[in-house]
């Protein structure tokens, strides 16, 4: 179980396959984000059709709503939502500390208010870790303070933190038939990073999550930190990249041998009426695209594109109609699953370095 | 064009077939509302799948956005929203009707004031028409004048315009490949009724609506009114019931000789959390359902009752996942499609009485 083989390698890139126990997932891999346990609009079969493989579900949201123990009483989060495929959840550790005034941390865990009804919680690393075994994705996560990327202060404290609770975590994680993932944190500084990757992967995790980037960091800084990891965590376990979702980041993470990714950028956007396309975005709720009677894409094979004029989509959206919403959610998650499949494609025929120039000449997404 | 055939007759009830530009339909049939050119949450390949053969638009909605003109330049309302099959549009006369305080009538047509932005705009029969032949539906229906169903001074008065704006209408009609169905009205009153009747199968429409119903007065005095209009509108051309759409409405009106209805319910019903069941309704919100593993309804063949829970579904609806509407919509959608189908079919080999039967003994909905 969650046997990780490298298939093929281009530089420090892989097209690797994790081994779960609902199915063997292909990666490089984007999961589209399940925040209450559905991609929001998509049901399970568009997201078969979509080609989707894995998907992330929140901790935090599905802890306070329905609950874990609910869940676990209706057979786990996968029969819950009706998903057959593997299954991520993160820590809740990032919502929790994005509540800012609403939450106070200790060296042994957490206290929070909830956003739906202000009632006081407590997040410890054996409780995150109970509630995703009562939740049952195939990957879970530990418990991690996040710092601001750029606080020199504040990521000494909370590496010091992330790598008591990650201890704790991975002591008290039972589920045989479940993955636990360590979160390496640290910020931009190259010593903290460095320093918690090698306390992180002594703690012989299934597989390691970076976590604390693309939250206000410069891209140059985001890469540096990759490459500094790519030679400090173990390549036989898979990488995870939590929260990361451009074009861009998926050839540049890759590229310094990340394997998993996830983001709710593609649904984000489409809430907006934003919809990704070759070399940047569309506004569709721009008048210009009013009498438009191209597709989204030119080329493009998603069921949004084949059926619907950006004319329609644009009338969709002005109107404040749900169809709107769910065919460009279609669309930007047919992009990013799309992309990632033609980048583990490139790495099995060798051809990762051309797509990757191509990429950067019809620019940054 | 516009044959309709009548294949199987059960008393007055009948199973026939209506022959459009954009297929053959076969009724008695139930057209779920399109309201802005979308049945809302759904694409027109799950309108398919779930066997759906007509879609009602709304004039009054698609004048205002994006308007006929922009609908006629993109090609028509079909190939607009993506719907192959046969679609109907209402007059627009209900909506600004319903209006009230924002329309003032007069014998040439009304005038109303946007909901969407205030603006001022007139419809007069003839403008109506021409509306209606650039969105370009296979069916249009003519202006009509909707008063209260009780008030006799009223229906008179509408009764006479509702008249004269038939012949205009008639009139000012081109496209051959649309047909006109003309609108009688005449509220509770037997008399204006079949007055209303009388003139209105005067000038030779495709097919008749029967308009004013269901809009307060009692089950009763609609099935009465229904009774009396089966003996006064011609057989050989169906008969459109506007705004109807219960099971029980279903049975009484089609055993009355009604061919054709639309309603917004099932999508309406889904937007308050509601779900059709055999003998009732579920509010899908109530605690009772949090943790029930049940489908909505035993022995469902829609995908949400095969692949969903009904504590799921909850979940989605209090958590305001749109998901949840969409899976509410496709299971009540379903729910009156396929029942219309099994009248249909009941019809055509003799046994729509036992159905019926067994539709009073399960009860209304």
């Amino acid at each position: 179980m969650f046997e990780f083989s490298v298939l093929a390698t281009t530089g420090r890139a892989r097209a690797g396959l994790l081994r779960t126990p609902h199915g063997d997932l292909p990666t490089p891999v984007f999961a589209p984000v399940g925040t209450q346990a559905t991609v929001k609009t998509m049901t399970p079969r568009d997201l078969r059709e979509l080609g989707a493989t894995l998907v992330l579900a929140n901790t935090y949201h599905l802890y306070l709503r329905p609950g874990g123990e609910l869940v676990a009483r209706l057979g786990g989060l996968h029969r819950f939502m009706g998903w057959s495929g593997p299954l991520l959840t993160d820590s809740g550790g990032y919502q929790v500390f994005s509540l800012k005034t609403l939450r106070q941390v200790d060296d042994d865990g957490v206290t929070f208010r909830s956003h739906l009804d202000g009632s006081t919680h407590r997040f410890t690393p054996e409780k995150v870790v109970a509630i995703q075994e009562e939740l049952g994705p195939d990957i879970a996560v530990c418990l991690d303070e996040c710092a601001s990327p750029l606080d020199r202060a504040y990521n000494e404290q909370a590496v010091a933190r992330t790598h008591a609770w990650a201890a704790r975590c991975r002591a008290s994680h039972r589920r045989a038939d479940q993955a636990l993932f360590g979160i390496v944190q640290g910020g931009i500084f190259p010593d903290l990073r460095e320093q918690s990757a090698r306390f992180i992967t002594s703690l012989d995790f299934a597989g390691h999550a970076i976590g604390g980037l693309s939250v206000g960091e410069s891209k140059e800084q985001t890469y540096a930190t990759l490459d500094l990891l790519d030679d400090s965590l173990p390549r036989d376990k898979p990488r995870y990249l939590m929260g990361v979702g451009t074009a861009q980041d998926f050839f540049e993470a890759v590229a310094r041998g990340v394997d998993v990714f996830d983001c709710v950028l593609p649904t984000r956007l489409a809430r907006h009426g934003a919809a990704l396309v070759k070399g940047g975005r569309l506004n569709l709720k721009n008048a210009q695209y009013a009498a438009d009677e191209t597709p989204l894409q030119e080329g493009c094979g998603c069921y949004t594109c084949q059926a619907f004029t950006r004319a329609y989509l644009r009338h969709l959206l002005v109107a404040n109609e749900i169809l709107g919403l769910h065919l460009l959610s279609l669309h930007n998650l047919h992009f990013l699953l799309d992309l990632m499949r033609r980048i583990r494609a490139s790495l099995l025929d060798g051809t990762f370095e051309q797509l990757s120039a191509q990429q950067h000449v019809s620019s940054d997404v």
